[in-house]
């Protein structure tokens, strides 16, 4: 059995009088709170009230920076220079820090949200612009980026850097057979299935392994997956994955 | 003579391609730097690049938080809850705290911008809220407020938080009696002429008195001088001003 | 009876993925919407879906400008140099006017919003900004504002512009004696029993009369009410109101 | 001869205290003020100063809108939704055309600015957002774009809307044989020399053709030129075009 899966989670996503997420019921569920920042989402006070949700439950917080663009929640690629991606990350990082800070807490690892996630996933520059924002800024912190079938591309730039990773997989997506996503465009692609998605969760957790939409197995190295708190139904679905983690966890079976 | 006067100055105060201030020119010339965070100028490449040129003078560097204000450079007071206040200082001095840490430096104290000085000085909720956001961060961080004649009132808040405090004097504003600044709609209440502006600088730093408006003498108990780097004007009288410092300093008289 | 009372409803106040307001549902039920400018809310995306759900409900657009404060959703006042209101409301009218233009529409009135709403109210040097930046742009477009028991200041101010004004009412808040707002901190100020907030409606509509919260009864000339479409208890009293009034205009009594 | 050449300049690109351009000095000089709208530069008190200046200098307005990127001033391409290209053209026109009904003027033509326009003149489906943009809005204002040795496809679809346009050309830049720009990156891209500036613009209002960096000829069919009042360089060439002109169309010759 691969070690033990953590759950994260996009937290703190409001804005303003705004609100987005059902962030207090899905915080006691999850162990990893990737918190929006102000660029996509967020603001200093609704960072704060995440950070104390996140507090009060034992969670560990994470910052999960994103380009500039309240208005496109983060979603539009922004054409940036590498530098400027470089500060963007240590700016947001240094921000929720200092507002877990202040409340006894500390950001333990970075995982870039949107379009950012997607750019860095598919261009190395950017890729290598995230890993110095974040090396440069603490080199414990780990990184949070996409597993798929072979990291080891992704590794190697992130060696040039000294910089720790962390790999997330997906509950509610289907997956191809070098272990990418398949795009949402697709048929089947994002699963809506309660069921399927606690399969999928436990097969990782189990095996490490997840069946593709054609049917054939394919193994991702991931430390955590990626859940979502966005309605009632699926804070639900977290609930289901919560519980049947935790009584693998504890030796029980499935 | 009174504890050696140090010379802070805003720096930071550019905004993506806009230009402001003569940063390069004056930061070796002061002891300490007040760097915008974002609310009211600067962005992230901005504070990266003042950064480096803090970290290659050998100049401290504060936070300059202020509301959240491009448009009015944060000098139009905004009606926030105290608790708003003390959020985005964490925020901003945060932030600045995450681009000096990659850099290999960091925050030194926190000195309030604009609107957000002002109204700190006048309203004991906004000065609690600053100081609550202050030492929740880092109760080692001294806050840097304006010296009049009598800092008891703010002394006396400050213990509430376990706050430190360091107190700046003006160098080009003339004083009133009670050791306030003469506002600027009076007439002679802005000093340009630079020999008037080296004289009450040199009799802070060897005195600790001013002379007022009125042509009494009045004692301000100042850790720094505040001088601006806007032209060359201003420039050229902090440098005359740093001459005359280091030359006292150096036991060489005036 | 007094003239046919109009419904007025803020409208447009999501911003970007945000949400707010159940704007489908209410829309058809009111005379006015007054559309949100991208200054406290709205976005041209948001925009543009609200012009047209107004255009196929055949409801007026006004529109609602604010000083510029997406966090705090324009609630906050900020200290504006009048010409910065006359600009900032000639840009957002523009703004949605634009919009409107496009689609066949345009903007008839005009209500600032929230903190801005509340300044002109009180202050008359922003009530004069107000009128100056409305009666520059189109001096057929009425400003609208909250009626009390004696409106002749406002109007004496307002012929200075040659401004038009629309006088609005209330239905779901306590009036003092001079037809002023109970402040929402006094118990009993903000009514949520739908009944109360109907027998108010149809009191206004049908003898231009409130009962104060002491029992008095102050007359208001209001040419609109302002209802809410927040979530679906205040959309059902705005259904209440516009039944009972259909019935009272069509001659059918209540 | 072509028709009168008319001189275009970016204009109102300053954005709260920070200043940018010569504007004062600039305005007299061309015949088209292309005004910032908010989104990369401007704000409503510069926009109304900028209106003002082209309105004492007798100078028609264009709107120069941009995506939402003041940090960027608007140069970093935003991966947008074309329906929200077609809003926020809307909306910015709109905004400028408020402030310059306020002041008697009105927004006679419209030019995307920088990585806009860049897009657009590269990406049939950015290009086609901007035309319904402009389109309806007001389908007699022309949408402004870069003169091409063959322009027929831009043309075929600006049929497609009913879409007036204008060509522009650049004084200052070196062409390649289909009349494109030669990009940045090669050296002598760039004409700093004043001569080689007037000379190209005389080439053009006299013949229509500019000799390409490989020493051919190629015929640009523009309407205007553009030129740049960002410093006194390059406000001094405009004066010499200006000039130059004003004595070709006097009938004086060069």
């Amino acid at each position: 059995m691969p070690k033990r899966l953590l759950l994260n989670c996009d937290m703190g996503e409001s804005f303003g009088l705004w609100n987005m997420g059902l962030d207090e019921q899905v915080m006691p569920l999850v162990d990893l709170a990737n918190i929006a920042c102000g660029f996509h989402a967020s603001d200093p006070m609704t960072m704060t009230r995440t950070v104390l949700l996140a507090k009060h439950a034992g969670v560990l917080i994470g910052a999960h920076p994103s380009y500039p663009d309240l208005v496109g929640f983060g979603r539009r690629s922004l054409q940036c220079h590498p530098q400027e991606v470089v500060s963007m990350i240590q700016y947001q990082v240094g921000a929720l820090d200092g507002i877990a800070r202040a409340h006894g807490m500390k950001v333990s690892y970075v995982k870039p949200h949107g379009a950012m996630y997607n750019d860095m996933m598919r261009d190395h520059d950017t890729l290598r612009a995230v890993l110095e924002g974040v090396t440069q800024y603490d080199r414990t912190l780990p990184l949070m980026l996409m597993a798929t079938a072979d990291n080891s591309a992704v590794k190697t730039i992130a060696e040039e850097f000294g910089a720790l990773l962390m790999f997330e997989a997906f509950a509610d997506r289907a997956y191809d057979e070098h272990g990418f996503l398949v795009p949402r465009s697709v048929a089947g692609s994002v699963y809506h299935d309660d069921r399927r998605i606690l399969q999928q969760s436990l097969q990782l957790a189990e095996t490490g392994v997840v069946t593709t939409l054609e049917g054939t197995e394919v193994a991702l190295e991931a430390d955590t997956l990626c859940v979502h708190g966005d309605n009632a139904e699926s804070v639900m679905a977290v609930q289901h994955i919560r519980t049947a983690l935790d009584r693998l966890y504890a030796g029980e079976g499935t």
